[in-house]
């Protein structure tokens, strides 16, 4: 039966997919504390609306980094999603064109930059992790800017790996036939064989850069003019310094509960970054939104849109693109409900006053 | 076995209804957090009773905007009567009047308003929904005013239709036989057939008037002498405007969480609803009242009346006008003790206090 | 196996009783919220315990109205101690007296005062309902006095009946054989026989007088020379009340959840009600006392002693008064550990500072 | 298939021990609030991590006393490790001296202390109980300098044992073969047989000194020149006499919830605990660490180190000495992730700051 909502969704992918694919991109890291506050925060708030506003016409639409999306919603970067459909990456990204909004490529994709890039028919936008080799790292930059990408979202909670715990036990590794795409040269120091637990955390210990720091910032900012945003921030300290460091946007992200366990949900802590960054760069926020007025929410707290990462990769596992525009759709239209009952004819009219009266 | 209490006749209702009729009656929108969080909210309000006071005799009835009433409970409007016993509103009216309570008559009703009048035994008000035919709409306000209807109850959010999942699973529609019997020169277009999803939302989507706001209010006055009151509000703001359009009264009222999922719980934004009408004009309220103490905690949280919708149904589908008497008179009784237990010997004497010590 | 606890006690004695008779005992009114909240409310309270402190010798004894006890818990007043075993009443006088503590006995006992007051071995107090009738009322007290009772303790929370389901859907009333002991010349007009419903409830409503209130009290004070507690009480104003009106102890009580559903726990309202009474009569309290450690809770937040009802009923049913004195000295045991891990020798030792550092 | 956390040890654990042995290692006092306290509070503290801090380089190591260890987490003394397994104690000493850290010995081993001290290959503590025979009290204190303990951790939260029901019902005592060893020459008298309830319960309260107290610490102090810390303490008040009384360090502890039932967890009361100290000794805590952000939290919030008592039992059950290696091996591991994750190069950057934003 044609899902009903998000969650119904991921009932139809876990059908689908292996228990070692499922596992992937459902879990978080140790006991899933954050995977569950993440979604679980998003229901202790109250949408206190307003009533008897003209709600006849209303445009959803939104401007991210000057980028015109239809609905606030993003596709946040996902790894490995041709473990979901065949088509993979180049799935999501017609999906996206398809639903007028931004998508995050990972850099973990199992599809070239090059080749989603040219499918795409809407924005792309590169998540980073910063190798070890800043050779490999530049060439990244280099290839996602040939691809069209129009900005590069640094991931900085990840110089090294949450420990998920199916992963460990499923000793998770990439099916056969599947590489890191972009990196298809350093397959093989990849996913070494012969190693118990996680061969994806195994490999980013040994690739990515656990060094990154805030200095690292401004080598990245002369190896691009593509604006460049920080994903993975919970503080306002860390959002002030992101403002002093130049960043153009932050993400208010704990990667989806699967790096530090016991990590705030991102909904209880954007106010407080919103309100340091004080307007200066867009906020953007990630972490269990699967319903329209749940980005309402993340509006009303201060962020310019929201993303979302697995609900995408259900879609794709259920049905492809089309799932995974469906996905896009079905939440869409669930905001565009929303904002309707909470009195909103446009995203600027959706204020602080609905969550805290 | 004859219920012993309102949950009870759920129960009993269950047994008989049909899925899809019970799915319709029972469901909320999305999550149903709202829904659950109506009755939730109502188990952590502690009652402080006094003693010691003479309860010997007791005065239940009150008045609202000039109508008697035998206990501060009103039946709430709710659609569609027939599909849950073949005597529909009827039924429920000669209830409300053996139980000597108003009862607001649903636009939505399987019913005529003229027939529903023709059987009523008390007084009815008539809930309105404004449908973008104007001409349609003052010719329901003619039919109430001429059912004998005594007030007006306008619909304020419901603009658009709230999304409730069972009823898009179960492709809702009314069954065989049964019309929205006010606007039966309507039906065709009303359920158009070989579509997905619920068919009373495409309905809405296709009659009522998303554009409703506080400028018709001033057209609905001059429609009509009835008293106005507004049905949905649950922010102070809201609440004063209200009273600056010359609304007659207001309902606290969430559509019984059919609406914005994770709307506030009615009996959690009572109080400062209260104290911004400040005594104007009546508050009433809805959603989740089950129990004698859920009416006392609405009265002292500065409701003058209660009103009961589901429970209508349950006692409808249950056993007919009987069983919709009997879950009022359980009610009333259950009201009656909650009130001599707290030291009440009238309505007037259900203070704050019991509330906030 | 014997019992390790009081929770045991009732599991033991529900594999015992009728079904009646466990439900009459047991239950509490309606959703049975306060029920349950008694319980919780202790858990939730933690104990500050200070060290280093010489245990070595302790003395859990104290005096309530000049009567020394051996432990600061009291056998609280419930009805018809025989449905539990055949020596009802008088087997748990000899359990109180045997562990060294005072038994309030019910007005709604199934053994006459007299019978009772002859085999007690320690001191009874009289829990009295003010019937419509004062003549019953005097002629009461005055076989109360008569039989040895040391004090009154006027019931002040039920002029009219909480609404117990599942009497109601018993159709609850004393087995064949039992009656109302000390008013059996009115057994028959009790239980009217043939109607539905509780039966007790039908008495009381027919018999005890609703019109109790506070300009009662100077009529009883006329009536005995024994001490008059107030049991029923939750309001600080309340608490002040009884101090003007000349009451001699109040007892924190709500009649073990079964009259006010959603009235508050007794421990919670506990503090407020022992301030207003600032130490000038004894404040005892009632209401989920199963452990050692919610009678230091309860002494800590300002009461004199705790009274337990429903365990006194399981210890009978599970093994007659040898079961209510294994009762009593496991909760003795309990305190007095509880006692010897908090630092205190004794009964004056335990301060505020235990529960809130 | 290999644990991957420490609850996956319990697990292994369970299922290799006897039930009575299980149940005296897994059990709490009563009706075990606190032991499931200690635990949820940590699930309840949000960890604010910094991003974006160059963490390619950490040192998890740090020093109690004046001893270096490789984490700030120690082995908790634990009675009776042979039930565990055949090596007992000395499989225990040696996992902690593979790892690095130091492991606090019961007075309770069922190894000698001479036995265990033989095969230590890390720093030993020892955990005295006073006996009420101070001469054996002095000789173990004796012993433990003679094995090469460099401290004593003196229990003062159980001069009296607290009531753990499985061993009631289990009628617990050691197993045929092991005894008490330190104190063997009295094994007849500690486990009297024919008694009913707990053994070890019974030798308690025959054997240790319920009026130890604030003055015996001027003695022990003269007993020995060793570092004295006490352990049990969750009182700022009690903190403060620690220090005035001459104690070398404390451990903020409710014994793991086996002694006093609705103690508050120990990482609740912590931070006050730490900020009555100010510095001025060691504070140590236990209770409920299971991950490696758990011991993040502790030290931000105000703890040198953390101990862990029942996982080492697990370990030992599960494999022995390389059971009990692995489990503080993975917790190493945990928290030198966490350190990573958490911005932190050194247990010094470990601030308040992650728990307080």
């Amino acid at each position: 039966m044609e899902p009903v909502n998000l969650s119904e969704f991921e009932d139809a992918a876990r059908a689908k997919l292996a228990r070692e694919a499922y596992d992937y991109y459902a879990g978080g890291a140790n006991d899933e504390v954050t995977l569950r506050r993440n979604r679980e925060a998003y229901g202790e708030i109250a949408l206190h609306y307003p009533v008897l506003r003209d709600v006849s016409s209303r445009d959803a639409s939104t401007t991210v980094l000057g980028e015109k999306i239809s609905f606030p919603v993003m596709v946040a970067p996902t790894a490995f999603h041709r473990m979901a459909c065949a088509e993979g990456e180049r799935a999501a990204a017609r999906a996206a064109g398809r639903a007028g909004t931004i998508m995050v490529v990972s850099t973990l994709s199992t599809t070239t930059i090059e080749d989603i890039g040219e499918v795409a028919t809407g924005p792309l936008w590169f998540q980073l992790y910063v190798y070890k080799d800043r050779g490999a790292t530049t060439d990244l930059i280099r290839r996602a800017e040939a691809a069209g990408c129009r900005a590069l979202v640094l991931t900085v909670d990840a110089q090294v790996w949450g420990r998920r715990e199916a992963d460990v036990r499923n000793n998770f590794k990439l099916p056969d036939g599947l590489t890191v795409a972009n990196l298809a040269e350093h397959a093989k120091e990849m996913f070494p064989g012969g190693i118990p637990g996680s061969g994806l955390a195994a490999y980013v210990a040994q690739m990515l850069d656990p060094a990154l720091s805030w200095r690292d910032l401004a080598w990245l900012r002369q190896q691009t003019k593509l604006p460049i945003l920080l994903k993975g921030i919970v503080r306002a300290d860390d959002a002030k310094l992101a403002v002093e460091h130049g960043a153009d946007g932050i993400i208010v992200s704990n990667h989806g509960g699967r790096q530090l366990d016991t990590a705030p949900a991102t909904i209880e802590v954007l106010p407080r970054v919103a309100e340091a960054i004080a307007g200066k760069i867009p906020v953007l926020v990630d972490g269990g939104v699967r319903r329209g007025t749940d980005v309402i929410k993340a509006l009303a707290r201060g962020a310019q849109a929201a993303l979302i990462g697995r609900p995408i990769l259900w879609g794709l596992a259920a049905d492809g693109e089309n799932g995974a525009f469906r996905v896009l759709e079905l939440l869409k239209a669930e905001f565009d409900l929303a904002m309707a009952l909470c009195g909103a004819r446009t995203v600027g009219e959706i204020d602080r006053r609905l969550v805290v009266v």
